[in-house]
């Protein structure tokens, strides 16, 4: 095992919180009173969607980032809040300053010592630059679907960012909040190291509280995995998985 | 201004002492005498012309891990030296320890508190990932030739990495010891920074001593660069340009 690959909405930064709180600040500044819990929740689901409809080539290549504006304009109108578009674009950018979980920055730090550290993400490479920024956090690269033009989880992304690296997908391990996304890499043969948000969706989550699979590491979160997971990749899994 | 990207070889690292130090530990260990000098100076003679190959078509794209790989066997069989493959691997992977300047971790460290820091090199991505952290160079971002497919001072590279970035060229600075390199960005409006390294080829250098043509900035070196010359592109270039 040479590199670590993590996702980083949800597995690294706590998105929902990160833009309800920007929500609340709008809020604040403009006198206005908006939904920003059903905003956020709203928003973030209609990323699945957004990026399906490139993958299924209703649309060609597009960018998060423009994604999530054409979500948002729709969710407005949905909810008859009227923005200019200057807000709108300044709302939009709340996915560039997100928060990091409190494990993170210690954890990446450590791992970063005995691995190489990079994104696997669906956020655009200029998205990530500014969350990695904005979070301190110690990338030695940034992948990203924009780089292979496609949407996890399709294999293009997690087998580039191999190739890139030039080591084979073994030597490769994804590590992430959801085990959908864990099942996508083990397909193609790299390693697994599966950690729990058990708050990403808020205290109402149903989904990914716990390791569905035999994955190669469960921790409970970074600075766990830096300790004892990534270093015996397996010596975790049987054990705490469900 | 809001992206500083930066070539590597020469600008950012002393690749000629640190292979010609490689060289010297690797005659001693295996106990054989090389032109150590010789070979890296020979070496890197051959790297514009192997990139050509790839410019002109005579070979597919190819990474610069691969190129110089192809360079290095050539080299020492004109030298008549037998080595075996593992060596010569080994040899190879000389290019992803390389030092920084001294004026680089505490320039960048600076330059990082304003702007977006990313590499622009011919270097391949996994090369540019191993220098990075033997160097310890914290890069926002690493954009390498092998993203585009093509190689400086092909527009693509320049071009690609400010699309990433999500920004017009005029908002992102070319930073490189090389006059040839900054003509090329200038030419599809990005800012440019020119930084002597009079030294990279050896004390009998003959090119890129001087600024050639008024670039924005003219610095001595990176830390000269955080203090002055970014945040007033334009201010020094008119006083130090020949």
């Amino acid at each position: 095992m040479k590199a670590i690959v993590f996702d980083v909405f949800g597995t690294i930064v706590d998105w929902r919180s990160s833009l309800i709180h920007q929500f609340n600040e709008l809020e604040k500044e403009l006198g206005l009173e908006l939904p920003c819990e059903a905003l956020t929740d709203q928003w973030r689901q209609l990323y699945a969607p957004s990026m399906d409809r490139v993958r299924q080539g209703e649309l060609p290549w597009t960018v998060l980032d423009d994604l999530h504006r054409e979500s948002l304009v729709k969710l407005l109108n949905q909810h008859g809040i009227a923005l200019d578009e200057a807000t709108i674009d300044r709302i939009n950018l709340f996915w560039h300053r997100l928060t990091p979980w409190p494990d993170v920055q210690r954890g990446l730090q450590r791992l970063k010592e005995q691995y190489i550290i990079a994104t696997l993400t669906n956020g655009n490479i200029s998205l990530m630059v500014d969350v990695a920024r904005y979070a301190e956090l110690p990338w030695d690269m940034v992948f990203s679907a924009e780089l292979f033009q496609h949407y996890k989880p399709d294999p293009e992304v997690y087998l580039g960012a191999c190739h890139l690296l030039r080591l084979p997908p073994e030597e490769v391990m994804l590590c992430a909040a959801h085990n959908s996304d864990l099942r996508a890499a083990r397909a193609l043969g790299m390693k697994t190291a599966f950690i729990p948000r058990r708050t990403e969706y808020g205290l109402q989550q149903r989904n990914d509280l716990e390791a569905e699979e035999a994955w190669d590491v469960v921790a409970e979160d970074l600075v766990a995995l830096s300790e004892q997971g990534a270093s015996h990749p397996g010596h975790m899994s049987r054990a705490k998985c469900v």
